[in-house]
């Protein structure tokens, strides 16, 4: 079997936008706030985060549990792991997580500064340089033959999309608009040329778009 | 996690029928033609039956591919397993699906007859007598804490209906009718007082049903 990159249960606004300007520790999402566009997500058996028994097993749930099918490694850009720029600061911060993070397997965070690896459970993070295809054939080798899903922000996908590197997106569409902030794309169209979209609305009211490449 | 008892990819005509009448070794399906019954699914990547590269890697995909995801054990009716009535004769069968089942699990067939347990490359066929409820503490114990997928045919999925052992199903209904045949319900709101249920329509003609529990 192929070892595919894959973007999984990336979330969108109904104008294309993934998350705001102006990110802060205390904003993860910059300017806008995303709650509503995780609500979906949230309300599913599957849903790593996830504390409590319960939640719905249709639709959504089948997305939700595919997030982590078959997938041996991440690649996130330095803005999904945290708010900083520059050199990293001696500021503790080990992301968004907490002591569980969500991934389960290494993590590719890409940044032009150093800094050492670490493991937090499951997880290790591995901050790397380079290009989109030099730190794919990283996680490829990591992922010991399994899929490596390309985990954003926004700028990080589009970036794999402009260097034809991406297998399957997954993107969810939720019913809100932001008006301004990081755009993933101006329509699904935009990708017609290279893959095929199969746009499938779910009863919890978000829309699910599915491209695998022609 | 809890031990789901699952139906997966279980597939039938508009009017609710999953199989003929009078089924034979050249006609596991009786007096109806399925193939357009599994017709969406050998479209898909992940089939487990497909031999070249290629498929679709759309909605129809995701269920393919989560036939054997979290997968342990698979409980099968003996009709499903062969056309034999009564004693088993010493003809050799071994299934209809020859030396790699796509099961890879160990599978119990429920029949009231005895006969020794095989193994296939991945997979074992025990072949078990008892009640629904005993058959599934069997494949549970089996499955190692991994959910147990119900196979069929119908009248196995009827029967653990009926003692309300099933916790999942997922049912793709077909846009042909067969008129006669081994029904598994008159209409899916049968089952609306014990299931949630959403309908989604694919873009390839069918339409899953996903039921959990209430």
């Amino acid at each position: 079997m192929a070892q595919l990159l894959r973007v999984q249960n990336f979330c969108i606004s109904s104008d294309g936008i993934a998350a705001g300007e102006n990110q802060t520790l205390e904003r993860p999402f910059g300017d806008v706030e995303p709650g509503e566009l995780f609500t979906w997500a949230g309300a599913t058996a599957s849903w790593p985060m996830r504390t409590d028994p319960g939640g719905s097993r249709g639709l959504d749930d089948h997305f939700t549990r595919d997030y982590a099918r078959n997938i041996g490694a991440e690649i996130m850009g330095r803005n999904k792991f945290g708010p900083q720029r520059g050199p990293w600061p001696e500021d503790g911060w080990r992301g968004w997580w907490g002591d569980e993070p969500p991934f389960r397997t290494p993590v590719f965070v890409m940044t032009h500064h150093e800094r050492p690896s670490f493991t937090l459970s499951d997880t290790t993070f591995h901050f790397v340089g380079g290009e989109p295809a030099e730190v794919l054939a990283q996680a490829r080798e990591a992922a010991r033959g399994k899929d490596v899903r390309l985990g954003g922000g926004v700028t990080t996908v589009r970036e794999f999309l402009d260097a034809d590197l991406v297998d399957t997106l997954h993107v969810v569409v939720a019913p809100l608009t932001f008006g301004s902030g990081l755009r993933l794309w101006d329509s699904p169209d935009d990708l017609l040329d290279r893959f095929h979209l199969e746009v499938v609305p779910s009863p919890s009211g978000v829309t699910h778009h599915l491209f695998w490449r022609r």
